[in-house]
Formats: structure tokens, C-alpha cells, sequence
């Protein structure tokens, strides 16, 4: 872990990242590490670090916020990279809201912001609730629809809860391109009802897949929320839309998907210990099947993290050569 | 429909509501049926008249709200009618968010507000983009879980775009339970996956279901939603959890679900023009089958508004004659 913090901070202050936003882009990827969460992990390093050299990314700026109104906050990211700048645009509308209850953030022209479960935590902590949206590139068709329309538009919402707070981050697609890439490399069908391929039929085929569409979570209902949030991130951010979103998944696009945080002040002490209560309640739940106890969501994500600050993360050869390459150590 | 207005006005006053209030109710119930949502129509009318007989529906209340911060409400509902004071919230919250940039009312102590479409319709017809949230009674299960521990958590979503306004309105449940009733009613099966027996197994006996559990909407990352939907209304209204929310199905405990509306200054004329043009591209999707176009989320409901407004509404006689008794009117 330190080893992979020094080299990867290394590699950001090679392509001309000031040590403060290494940091916050680093810190970013190794807790996606930590938590189990390879695909929002360093894999995106080398992209980051690309997209520095090709001029759409900015590792030097903290972005441009106005308050459009008193609890609104318009956030010009001005190319940055995406942590940094959403977390800018987080410290501002925390403030915020502390005063007034509830703000909200609508960040565009930014680059990717990463596993959106950490901000969540965070917020969350220190008794406020997260609702966080950001768009995407188009992978996902819509229900009843052979064509890839909508992002995979993950949502994340964080709230107190005595202990440990309750973390929700889901993308809105059945799964995730990434797992259809990993199945497509080790040769594995898909499960009925993942994806289409590029002709728009179904298939359990993962290589036609990655030229198809991914399905919705939750069929017509998951269909409806994915495009609800898509629109209502575009209606505050003014971001592009649907097959127009490009630069989270290349090295060359200025990216121009949107984010928006909406902070609001949570219930007092005693609220947040029946929360905690409940959720004590579902895990209790008796199990469908014996094996596989109840979960909350967050609680496995914490899990992992627990068992790798003990035994390290685990990275391809692949990646950690690559990163290695890029702050110019010997491997 | 107006001599379905008259006699629910009628009924309705006859249980000491203002006409004021009779319309607000009248109108939010009528409306539903033109939707085609019979569930959350007229059907609730009785229950409604009973609960005020019972004394934990107040007809006369406005509430008492009080601005905790600038921009978050805290509404007491007093138990007054649900869309008296959901109204009531929402009037002052969208004032606040025209200064404010977003607003958010955290209710409790409210009777059930109904469909939550037509809230969320009216906000977006007017500029602005609303979030609404409502608990409920305990009827699904944890994903993986045997017990009904989770309400059926409705989410409405309106954002503005040019012509009619996106409305999305569901439940977190994968159906209804008064969809439950209607094939117990019909004797039919359920569809696999639907529901859990009262013992806590799967079950596709609509009979059996009635006592049992509804399966949450999109499997673990639905349950995860409708979790996070409910912890969120908590934090922000003291709301009872899970197996202690009552009021909203019975016709003598107290309600003491909660209800949360934010509300969002939304983009300007151009975004709502190019948030219209892409519903467009996703109607125009090449439908997997061809006989099934692909819908965005309020099309059907518009679309039976329409043909309503012509042809009427159909209601089972027994739930006319009910009403027309509360109305004290001869069959």
C-alpha cells in the first residue's frame, strides 16, 4: 500500500500534478482498491495520466464555483481532475447547507469523479446526507430498446447512522461494461438478460456484448431512474447528453458529462441511533438461503477494506508495470 | 367524472372537511383514475372518511411549519389530509427555491399523500425540477431476507422539458400489493419472483403472498435504493422504520410514515429544449419487439389522461355505491 501510494503520487507529479491533488486522485484509487472495487481503481491511472499529456485534463486547477443563488452552487471545472474538483465543490456546499439546510452543487466540465461511495462516507460522518449523481457514456438501452441511449448514471446516498454511516453506490446498469470486458477476457458467457449485442439482441456472448448496450438494473423501473437522474443532472449542469457524453472512458475527449451533490443537514443523535438500529434489524433478517446472510449496502465494501489494510491489494502486472513506467521507476 | 367530482366533495364535506380541502383531495384521487392508477384513486376514499370518523385524520389542518434553516421546512402535518399538506409544504418550499436555488420540506405527522406524479407534474410545468419521497408500511423484503421490513418507499421525479415535463413515478416494490389482491381476487398466479409466502418462501399463490412479502423492484441494488429511500425520509422527518410505520393502510393508528420534497431551480430554456429532443431520440429507439415501442416514464399515464377525459372513468360499483352512501346520496 505504501509502496503503491508513493509510485502512483510519483507518476501524477511526473505529468505535472501539484503534490495536494496527487493525493486527492491517489487516495481516490487505492480506496477503490481497498474496497474491492478493481474498475474505479488504479487500471484508471494510466488514462488519467494520458489525458493530462493529450491537454483534456488539468491537474493544476481547482475549478472555477459561483453561487448562482445562495444554496446553489455552479461549479466550472475547468478541465480538472475530477476529485479535486468535486471535492472543492463538496467543501463549499457542506458549508452550506450547515447554514441553510440543504445546497446543491452542479459540477460540469470535469473529469471522471471516481467510486462515489467515499464522498457518501465522508459526508455521511459528519452528519450530513449525500445525494450524489454523475453521468456517463451512453452503454445502457433503454427498457424495451435494442440501442445504447443513457449512461450507466451511478447514483450514491449517504446517511448518519450511529457507528458506522449507511453508504449506497450503484451504478444504474444491470453490471457494469467493466464485468462484461473481464468475462469477454476469460472466455465465460454472460447471464441471460446482461446485454444486447451490436445488432441489438440479447446474448450471452461477452465479446458481442462490449459492442452492444448493457441492460438496466431493475428492467422498466431501473430503466425510468437511470434516465430520470440523466436528465435531472443535465437540467443543473447543462452537460451533454446520452450518445453525446464522451470522456470518461477515453484518453482524447474533453468530457462533458455532469455531477451534482446535494447536501442536507440529518437528524439529531437520537434519529441516527434508531437508523442504526434498524439496520441491525435487516441483518438480522432471516436468510433465504442460510448461506448468504442479509447485507446493508456498504457493509461488504467495508468488509474488504478491513481485510486489505491487514494483506495488501492485489494488482494485475499489467497495471502496476504500467504505473511504474509512468513515474519512471525501474520495475 | 363531474358527477364523481360532486359526490366525493359532497362525501367528503360531509365528514367536516372545508371545500377547499374537499377539492385539493377530490382532485389528487380523480386524478389517479384518469391515470389509470385505480390504486391510489377513489377506491382510497372510504378509508380517508373513516380515519377522520376515527380522529387520526384531522380535515381542517394546514399544518404548522417552521423554517428550521433557510432553506429546509419542517412541517407538522398535524394529521391533516395528505395533499393538504403536502400542498401546504410544497407552496412554500418552491417559493424558497426560487430565491434559494433548492428548498427541501421534511413532513411528518401527515395522513397518505397519494399519487406522487401530480406533484411532481405541476413543479416541473413550472421551472422547476422535484424530488419526492414518501414511506410507508413495512410490506418488502431485504433482498436475500424472508421478512417484510421495508416500506414500499414511492419516488417521484419531475424535470421541465420543453412541452410536457419527464414525470416518473414509482414504488420500490417489484408490484404492488394491491396487485397482490387483484389476482388473489381474480384467482390467478403471480408471476415468479414477485412475492414470499408468510413463512418466507417463494411463492407464486397470490392468496398465500397477501400474507407474506413483496420483493423489492431491480433485486439487490432496488432493495439497496428502497433502503436508502427510507433512512433518508427518517433522518430528515423522525419517521417511524420499517415494521413500526402505521396510518397509511388502516383506518385507526396514527400515520407515521414521512414525506420529503426538494425541490431544484432547473436549467434554463435550452437545456429544457434539448432535454425534450432526447426523450424523442429514446421514444425513436428501435424496440426489441416491434409491437412494444419504447415508452418514457408518464407517456402511458398521459395517454390515458387523455382518453379518460373523453371516455370517463370506470369505477367498480361497489366502490361508487360506498361513496355514494358517505355522500348520503340514493343510489
Amino acid at each position: 500500500m505504501g509502496e503503491a501510494w508513493e509510485v502512483c503520487i510519483r507518476a501524477l507529479e511526473q505529468a505535472g500534478t501539484p503534490p495536494g491533488h496527487a493525493a486527492t486522485q491517489t487516495n481516490l484509487l487505492l480506496e477503490a482498491e481497498l474496497r474491492g472495487r478493481a474498475s474505479h481503481g488504479l487500471l484508471r491511472l494510466p488514462r488519467i495520466i494520458e489525458r493530462i499529456h493529450n491537454g483534456v485534463a488539468d491537474p493544476k486547477t481547482r475549478g472555477n464555483a459561483v453561487w448562482r443563488s445562495p444554496s446553489f452552487l455552479d461549479m466550472d471545472g475547468e478541465r480538472g481532475l475530477g476529485p479535486v474538483i468535486a471535492l472543492a465543490a463538496l467543501d463549499q456546499v457542506r458549508e452550506r447547507a450547515r447554514e441553510t439546510g440543504i445546497a446543491v452543487a452542479a459540477v460540469s466540465n470535469n473529469n471522471h469523479i471516481g467510486m462515489l461511495a467515499l464522498y457518501a462516507e465522508q459526508v455521511a460522518r459528519e452528519g450530513q446526507i449525500l445525494l450524489a449523481l454523475s453521468t456517463s457514456e451512453a452503454l445502457v438501452h433503454p427498457w424495451g430498446g435494442r440501442r445504447a441511449l443513457i449512461g450507466t448514471n451511478p447514483i450514491a446516498i449517504g446517511v448518519p447512522a450511529e457507528g458506522e454511516p449507511f453508504v449506497l453506490d450503484m451504478a444504474t446498469s444491470q453490471v457494469a461494461m467493466g464485468k462484461i470486458h473481464d468475462y469477454a477476457n476469460h472466455g465465460r458467457a454472460l447471464e441471460p438478460g446482461w446485454a444486447l449485442d451490436g445488432a441489438g439482441n440479447p446474448t450471452t456472448d461477452a465479446v458481442a456484448a462490449k459492442a452492444g448496450a448493457l441492460a438496466p438494473f431493475g428492467q422498466a423501473k431501473g430503466y425510468a431512474l437511470g434516465l430520470a437522474f440523466e436528465l435531472l443532472v443535465t437540467s443543473l449542469t447543462s452537460s451533454a447528453l446520452g450518445t453525446a457524453v464522451k470522456g470518461t472512458l477515453d484518453s482524447s475527449a474533453v468530457c462533458n458529462k455532469g455531477d451534482v451533490f446535494i447536501v442536507i443537514e440529518a437528524g439529531s443523535g437520537a434519529v441516527a441511533s434508531r437508523i442504526a438500529d434498524y439496520l441491525d434489524d435487516i441483518r438480522a433478517c432471516p436468510a433465504l438461503l442460510p448461506q448468504r446472510p442479509v447485507a446493508v449496502p456498504g457493509d461488504r465494501a467495508r468488509a474488504e477494506r478491513r481485510q486489505r489494510l491487514d494483506t495488501g491489494i492485489e494488482l494485475a502486472d499489467e497495471v502496476w508495470h504500467r504505473i511504474l513506467d509512468l513515474a519512471q521507476c525501474a520495475a
